[in-house]
């Protein structure tokens, strides 16, 4: 996953994309990077978090009034500096830089058609395949045109904010798979995965670009286009709603925080236990715990105290210091827990190993009972569109039933929403991406062909 | 604020240490550091967080089966290398190690005394007084009498680890400051500041160190004795349990996650408002806002999202970006907020500047009503034992009444817990140093004398 | 000017190429990089010196029996990551990996060409142009036939070491304006700038790569072909003897040591002056300051102390302090210069100003006279050539006569040594460029069309 | 070996301080650090070189008219920060910050005593030792006094700059070890180990301390004070001129670099040999195979060439890359040494296993003899006054006559200047320390009682 990010303004727009990434900071650690226009095209980019790469003698270099920035959390491509974004390159039209949030299914069919032309890739990341289609048919005039013949070839989820040496363009894919949000304030624009990155500069929320939509910002307007397309389907995904977007992102209509929340209160009314206390795992299953409490009318209580420096690199522990690892992150609250039937509220289960060890924790602390219930129907499938899952072997319920989970894992109970239940957490509102759980992958992962 | 550690094994301790350390990490993140003991005393200091003053080379030239650690949070001393702790010291009984968590009152009357008898300082750190006066005392062979004369001279707030050549040992104040934690594991102890530093690795918390105690851990063995004082009042900080102990900490009977949803109740129930929705200040307001929202009956939500790295080190917004150095650390939730009578849950108020500018961003983001509730009194008077208050002119509360600062923050309402509803909050477990919100210091920090 | 190396091996060449690089370190400090090839090609670059870039961690990333290596003085492009190499790129054919030292004249045109074809470049170094065409004619087989194909369009100086996923290739312009040597350590090859990479890890030099040669070493043996022109003539640059090499490299048959001693011999028989002392600066004027006290009679003395730490980034003394600035790096030895008469001794004089400092501080010092010998001829002439000279308008002899450069820089007498002069050094084995002093470019710098 | 700096001026002095202590950089590289006075005392520490350790911010923060600098070679006392100086204490007289070159024989007699006074030692170093002392006799008027007492307990070598709140002091111990120049710039008084710190910042060079003096700069003036013993004779380190200080240091009357050439010229004197070239040991035999050349007649060439970039940190060769480790400090420039009678140059022998290394390479490069020449004599003794030679054992020359360190390095044959050769060289002006040559130590280094 990753976050993007592009300004237009009168004034310099290094430090208003510096505040936005670092309040997308979430949607990727691993490097990020600024790209801004002064008559040229000049960017920084580097390992590591915002704070670590830019400081105020890199923000000084980036001086203009239109800039994109990306945060990247590795997905397809390795841990590697010349996979960090945004991409800038120099072509017959000028300089174009791009910030790519997704992932597309046939940029391998992509690089090596465009290999037999000759072509020369230097990253691993598919974000290339997308700059060398634009610069292959932007010639310096009409980079609407440019962007809608990429469209046409590439297949997958992608949100773009792009920059040439006029104008600053944001592309969402038909799909509609990774949000993308315009704000605007006083006369400057920006567009931002989230509405984070939006309210933090003190811009005002207008809207979701559409899927397939692309917005032009040039010469102090924004102009709208779209790609037409009868093949894709709205499919938005589902996962931001339920993990990774911030508890203030709005997508397609639905608040995160209030689906958390909503799929926690669905969660007790589908499969409700009794018990002393609703214990949320922090900070995944803290909106969900709100509402299985409130729905159940259960005592919420915090149970599982987090370590807010965890996130920094420590010195691992040995694997005969396993238990030290878990409680160097979440370490269990005897006081709340010990003699009491706990319910614990998480947003999902991947691979079910920090389940296990949570559960195994806090009956070590004293727990009579230990019910899992999550705010997510259990992962079956492996996501070809940006959320990095591993692959479906490593999906502890690609291969187990949910009693077969609970026993691995050493719960009392274990129950997951359902999908219709959680669809009704959307009113209508949003036709999701549901691959992950039921494998119906709104676009074929295995293009054979262009 | 400081958290210290000491812990006794048969085998090499830095990593227990260290691990300990980053459990405690929120009690200090100026500087820390680790001694340890094998045959002679080694330490490793330096500023910044556990995690990048500590990498595995440096707990490699730290071997040894006794060990001590610091992490500081600066109070008394300014931020200065120099005043990293461990403090470590030849003298004519070996070398002697201490950490110390809390503040002297009569740090300047001694130096000044053992400045006349030809001493020098190399800190600023009244911790240096400690290590002095140990020193004078301790000629390779009672310990514990050379901490019973250095108790017999200093005043104020103290919990210590040291370590001399041979033992370790640990001592708590006769008022009982500052906490101090016994744990067990095997055959191996260990005191620290909090549970969570006891819990992590493995251990099983034994009690808390009594006040006046002095805990010899020495050949395999536990003997505690005490300092015999009769001016001294058992006067616990309460401020750990408001605001500064992790939840998981349990001190002198009373855990702090428990105490602190109890306040959000009894808050609730002396100065109830009628409103749509109770919010926390994140983190600080969670457990009030939760005992709050339980007791009045008013559903809890997230109405303000902290974003997770805040913390690191970013470039400051300019004055008139003021309102971007707000929403990077807490943006309001407006789908929570919006059209709401919000009760806004906060553990203290100190210099007030932070309410006023959370609340005028709550205002913005559509609140109808704002109405703020703290869990502990006003704020009126300094602490000189430890916790970083700021001089009396700067609290809000010490010249204004309640209904002024409700004025001057810009609330709908303001109330603050009574003194005798937090009192309620200990179940007569705790006799608690009021200082701050009465002045009733249980030491006169004004010291002509020794 | 930059260094480049390739090793070939049966084993790990990672380290090789590390010492090689070191051993370079001198052409270039702005950045560095190695690529090898194991199975498939990863590399690692950064700004930097070699020391910093590169640690154990990376090494041990870098597996492989094939390697190339290089460090970069920034000429074309700016200072900017993305321009650091080698470069690496995934086209056709697989990967390439390419190191160049030198500098294109037809660049720009190419650059264009290619553009127009819908390529895109991500740096600002003209040596992205050359993996581009390596690229487009590579198939996967005969990279010694694209090469060929390359080397028709490319104008300019090119040292080349080039890696596919198969071999090793290292070419030499048909002008062959920068060295590159071939040496053999049992079955091993290694190709480098110069002597003192391939003597470090205790390799033989077998000989120079002959101007417009292409060695291919592959299955463990060395094939040479070469690329046909009647175009070129042999023109090595003479700067590297005059200054740029190390004094152990041995280029086209003469010795940088030797010839710098050489010329300091011819000089003092060209323009010998009577006077007390023969004076270096330090480090570039010793080999001629040896020669031409030899040949003079006159007893060398080191006058000039230079500090050994200057290179590190030093806070910069303010305008005031500008006399700071020199003494930090040269200070005149007062025992040896007070009274004397002095020749001073250098290998060039490009802008002026160094000398002019020098000469000011020398008679502060209490030298009687101060006259300074130069073992180059006046340099009147850019190079395009890869010697980072500065615009004409900047090199002080492009608008005086030698009496008014005498006179700016404040000497008692200046005297260059002649064209011919130098040439006699060379002995007849050099063909060398003279472009920078007499304006004579073997190829014509402002190409119009390829 | 350490560099100390002290500067009194009506301005700020942190930048002057700062590059003298860049120019005194050859005399420690371990750590370094600046104390200021303004008002009070600050001082910033750290481990590494002045140009790390110090940038814009730190020197910013040092502001006063008053300030001393050091840098530290580790001598007594391992390498940890805690042993960097200046050393700055409180005591009763103030603060107090000195900074020390040399080595007390008598510190652990002193310490224990201190320390059976209740004294502590933070660091292990010896010069804690004299900073207790001075803070023990100082009481805020008479730093005279509390000098010349301190000096009276302590036995061994040490140049001091001494800051007191009000004052800078000098002070060279009486037998004069160690150097200490004093140095004038307008109004403006600098101390400092060597000629270059004084030349650095434009100041003119006035005198030596004297051996036994005490140097007060206060008020704008300067007074000098004598702390009178019969028992001290002058016995001035003469490996500051055989090795240590920079050529243009002129110490007690004798420069360097003329005593270094004259060494080698003596040399030539005691034991010539017929050879075809004279190769310094770069840089360390610069100076006296110039010397040697010169009277032998037998033409000076550079035959090893030094790798600039040495001394920075480097991935270790393994045992088998042995030559790797050699090569890549010196490499022999094989077109000098091949088929030549070579006399390799070098001040001094050690423990023998460089020399050895480089004749094996010299061989390798195809020397037909080697015949080495050391101007000074051989070194039998350690030192206990500053010098950081290894314990006897370690020495070469302790055990093995000229005969056999010559079979042991293979030279084809080995001669060092006789003690009277190189008394010579010094004019009858310096009365020196030769201990390390003869073991006649002005000062027993076995002290027993104070």
């Amino acid at each position: 996953m990753c976050g993007i990010v592009g300004v237009y303004s009168d004034e310099n727009v290094a430090k208003d994309v510096y505040y936005s990434l670092f309040s997308l900071q979430h949607r990727g650690q691993e490097s990020c990077g600024i790209a801004t226009l002064n008559g040229r095209i000049n960017h920084h980019k580097g390992m590591g978090l915002v704070t670590d790469v830019f400081k105020e003698e890199q923000l000084k270099t980036l001086s203009g009034n239109i800039g994109i920035g990306h945060v990247r959390y590795s997905t397809a491509g390795g841990s590697h500096p010349s996979n960090s974004q945004p991409l800038v390159g120099m072509c017959r039209g000028g300089k174009i830089a791009i910030a790519h949030n997704g992932n597309l299914v046939n940029s391998d069919v992509l690089k090596e058609r465009l290999e037999d032309d000759g072509l020369i890739f230097q990253t691993s990341i598919d974000s290339e395949v997308i700059l060398y289609l634009l610069a292959r048919y932007y010639k310096g005039d009409d980079i609407v045109d440019a962007v809608k013949r990429t469209m046409s070839l590439i297949k997958g989820a992608y949100s773009l904010a792009i920059m040439t040496e006029k104008e600053l363009v944001a592309v969402r894919d038909p799909n509609g798979f990774r949000p993308l949000r315009i704000g605007k304030r006083g006369n400057d624009y920006i567009v931002a995965s989230e509405d984070s990155a939006i309210d933090v500069i003190g811009a005002e929320i207008v809207r979701d670009v559409e899927p397939g939509e692309i917005v032009l910002i040039k010469d102090g307007k924004m102009e709208s286009f779209f790609y037409e397309t009868d093949y894709a389907r709205r499919s938005c995904c589902i996962f931001e709603h339920v993990y990774f977007a911030r508890n203030d992102a709005t997508i397609d209509g639905i608040n995160a925080y209030k689906f958390r929340v909503e799929t926690g209160e669905l969660l007790a009314r589908e499969s409700f236990v009794d018990a002393d206390v609703v214990v949320p795992v922090p900070d995944s299953g803290w909106a969900g715990a709100i509402g299985y409490s409130k729905e159940s009318g259960i005592p919420f209580m915090e149970g599982l105290v987090k370590n807010r420096y965890v996130g920094r690199t420590f010195i691992k522990p040995t694997q005969k210091e396993r238990e030290v690892g878990v409680k160097l992150k979440l370490n269990p609250l005897k006081e709340v827990i010990k003699g009491k039937r706990v319910i614990l509220v998480d947003d999902s289960i991947v691979r079910g190993t920090t389940s296990k060890q949570l559960i195994e924790s806090i009956r070590k602390a004293g727990a009579k009972e230990v019910h899992l219930r999550i705010t997510s129907p259990p992962v079956k499938y492996s996501c070809y569109f940006g959320i990095d899952t591993p692959r479906r072997s490593k999906l502890i319920a690609s291969s187990n039933p949910v009693d077969k989970i609970c026993e691995i894992i050493g719960a009392d109970s274990l129950r997951f929403i359902s999908i219709d239940g959680m669809r009704s957490a959307t009113h209508g509102k949003l036709s999701f991406c549901s691959a992950c759980f039921d494998g119906d992958y709104p676009i074929d992962p295995m293009v054979e062909s262009i």
